[in-house]
């Protein structure tokens, strides 16, 4: 665990632009975002993925994706949104700690291709990134 | 509720090929499998999407997930897994009542894009799929 990011985001030893955590969850935003207000939601408890879970940790895992949901749909107002996660390298996974990813979607013109997985960096910048966070921050009940 | 595919599903009303059913949730073969062993799991409640679960609800949906997808990996070995969620009809729902998809991945040459999201009925026929939920089901406690 030592050596994982996402546990390391977690303890605080990496930074993050947090914007909910509980006794079970961490999420913050995603570092290389591929539409504007990409979210992640991680256990705190360290999963490789889907089938490493117990049911009760997953239980507590998803209880908190309504209000990561809700809290991206007000903030930016989006016209639908992908939940995605990806279980193996096959299957796109980068990071081997077990993430949700949230991606708001805009329309047509968003430029997102799941398949393509574009990020946006140049548009979300970590500054623009850090305000985003801090604007869904105020929607959550922390 | 009467009008929903996916509840007359549930209610029986309509046929699928049930892998799995507990207080909370069903689970079926996709009738337009993406690749081998696509399905969905669904909850038994009536919600459109992410945002009308309650947290007690998503709970409850999510704590059958990991018994789904080991399944899915036992029996078929891919070599990765995607679960996508699309919620509203620009993030690619087409089924108002919320769905999560299980979407094995063998290889690159399995030929799924997520972007073009083709179906593969000619591979996997009605009967096909019906063989494979009898095999899944056996690989799951009920």
């Amino acid at each position: 665990m030592g050596s994982c990011i996402f546990c390391q985001i977690i303890e605080g030893s990496i930074p993050s632009a947090k914007i909910y955590e509980d006794e079970h969850v961490y999420a913050f935003m995603d570092i290389m975002p591929v539409t504007k207000g990409h979210v992640l939601l991680i256990p705190k408890k360290h999963v490789e993925n889907i089938y490493d879970f117990t049911e009760e940790d997953a239980a507590n895992f998803f209880a908190a994706a309504p209000k990561i949901a809700n809290a991206l749909k007000d903030e930016f107002i989006p016209v639908g949104m992908n939940l995605l996660q990806n279980n193996g390298a096959a299957a796109g996974q980068t990071v081997f700690h077990y993430h949700l990813h949230f991606i708001p979607r805009y329309d047509e013109t968003d430029g997102f291709d799941l398949a393509k997985w574009e990020s946006k960096q140049d548009e979300f910048t970590p500054e623009k990134v850090q305000e985003l966070a801090a604007t869904l921050r105020g929607k959550i009940s922390q």
